[in-house]
């Protein structure tokens, strides 16, 4: 039997079948995805969080992971970023023919892994396949659902003149680990991708206060575009200390000779927190114990100057505008 | 500014932001989806339903809809055959560099108009560009969440010996519609799409008995696979009569010339649905006043025979073995 995926194991018949009850139940199994009906159901109640992301990272491995790691990371990454604790995936992918079984079974593989270290199950799920040339290797899309509990109301809107900014962790990591293994554009790091689920820390920094103003994962766009985001939505300024955010000395020389602001490349397992002032040491501390916050920094604080705009005071002692990321300086990272 | 898609728009940055508010907010607007944050935030209680389809269906536009009233009706029906009211859907778009922003307003107004017959709303999304030849002008997935209400229990394990079989209207108009539209396999058709959503016909159903056993939509695959999945799942066996199917000629006139049997043609609008005996002429009679039910007929029974098959007794009187979908005769039909 051939090795490779085969326009037929997306016809919903009985390839399709086999694929799913032979190569995905017996790895991702519980008793509710077992069930096979069109949908699954489950008791629920609460405040429910639900996000989604499709995943076209290219190439589908690269150093720290592969796409299946990532549609993991980056969906309960969203729901963390609501406060949310994760609890259901779904799990949908679009398979180019020729995608071989073995690949697709060390992605089934590690989208296991990550959904035990998350804590979350796959609970429902879809495999579509195109013609040779009508996509790249693999898409894949994750929907989840998470519980926020009943205090927390986080919300890119919430952040108020004094509140700090924490990053929890180097920066950039994840966009030049990929960009690193990109066809064309080898060159040679020790860089791997941070991709990680974040929702431990996350529940750790709302033991220390629940009274957390914003929290937002700094993926596609980087840390610059996801502080521009809040600055936005709250209709406030931030400030930050280009000295004070963490970056590896790898990943500023990678960005140096690309000719890339690392403020805008690719985080997958960093978060930002905007937060109270008087809560900003105690999270602070507590995130450094975690081993996904052990390098995170307060970068700057909340402003009234220029509403909607964030501004970086930079090594030098000069003083420039941040902007969102414009143009696409690296697609499919994520 | 060019009509067309850009990589950046899938950047994460600022084209992805303005497609973002100016594109797809305004027309599918409320107000958890404005929040705009990670993942959106709902209140929730009871039986939860959740499910997932991606859409890779070609050509994107066919007669009777496109990907994007295909993409949500396609989840709606997946969350109805469980029993779900449908009420929240994720939207991801994986879309090629390239497809023009006419194209994807067209879609985004179709998506507009199922939600609104569905009774639905879109509450988180995402987009990614993909450069051109990555992927086939667009890719939609969306992920859907219903309520079940407390009483039902509809699972494809459910189908009883005695039981009949309905099917809502006639099979194989969504294959045969999107096929005449392929690229080299023109032919005349008058056939339409039966692309609807149809939580509707089943909220209707379910008022005459919350008894039903086992919903399906006979989507890839045809009639033939889902029935065969529901004789495999309940471990029992069914007998449907040709003669009995609903088939529009021109469908049967098509399948002959392209040498396809129509029960394994897609449906995107049509439901199975596995009934106790004493129950089967009230629901057909409640069906068939039903815009998406009035072709509904009776067309077969469960039995202790041979369990795990599917037999059929032909217009000639002869009896065969129905099997699964084999091969892909039909890729990319949804």
């Amino acid at each position: 039997m051939s090795d490779k995926i085969l326009l037929a194991h997306g016809s919903g018949g009985k390839l399709s079948h086999d694929l799913v009850t032979q190569r995905f139940l017996p790895i991702l199994s519980n008793p509710i995805l077992s069930t096979l009906n069109d949908a699954a159901v489950v008791g629920f109640q609460g405040k429910l969080a639900f996000t989604t992301d499709s995943y076209v990272v290219n190439p589908i491995f690269f150093p720290g992971g592969d796409i299946g790691k990532l549609a993991v990371c980056g969906t309960v990454n969203d729901l963390a970023m609501v406060g949310a604790k994760p609890l259901y995936l779904s799990l949908s992918f679009i398979i180019e023919e020729g995608l071989t079984h073995s690949e697709l079974d060390r992605i089934v593989a590690s989208i296991q892994s990550a959904t035990a270290e998350a804590g979350v199950s796959v609970i429902t799920g879809d495999t579509k396949v195109v013609s040779h040339g009508c996509a790249d290797k693999l898409f894949i899309n994750t929907a989840g659902i998470g519980v926020v509990p009943e205090k927390i109301c986080i919300s890119g809107d919430n952040a108020r003149v004094g509140d700090k900014v924490i990053v929890s962790g180097t920066v950039g990591d994840h966009g030049i680990a990929v960009l690193s293994q990109r066809e064309g554009l080898k060159f040679s790091t020790s860089i791997q991708s941070d991709c990680a689920p974040l929702n431990g820390l996350v529940e750790e920094m709302l033991r220390v206060t629940p009274n957390i103003r914003c929290f937002r994962d700094p993926t596609r766009g980087g840390l610059a575009t996801t502080l521009n985001e809040i600055s936005e939505q709250s209709q406030v300024g931030i400030r930050i200390n280009e000295d004070d955010i963490p970056l590896r000395r790898e990943v500023q020389a990678a960005c140096d000779m690309l000719g890339l602001d690392p403020l805008h490349v690719a985080n997958e397992g960093k978060l930002v927190a905007i937060v109270a002032q008087d809560d900003a040491e105690r999270l602070l501390e507590s995130m450094r114990q975690h081993k996904h916050g052990d390098d995170a920094a307060i970068i700057g604080e909340v402003t009234a100057e220029r509403p909607g705009r964030v501004v970086m005071k930079t090594s030098f002692g000069a003083t420039r505008i941040i902007d969102m990321l414009v143009g696409d300086i690296l697609p499919r990272i994520c």
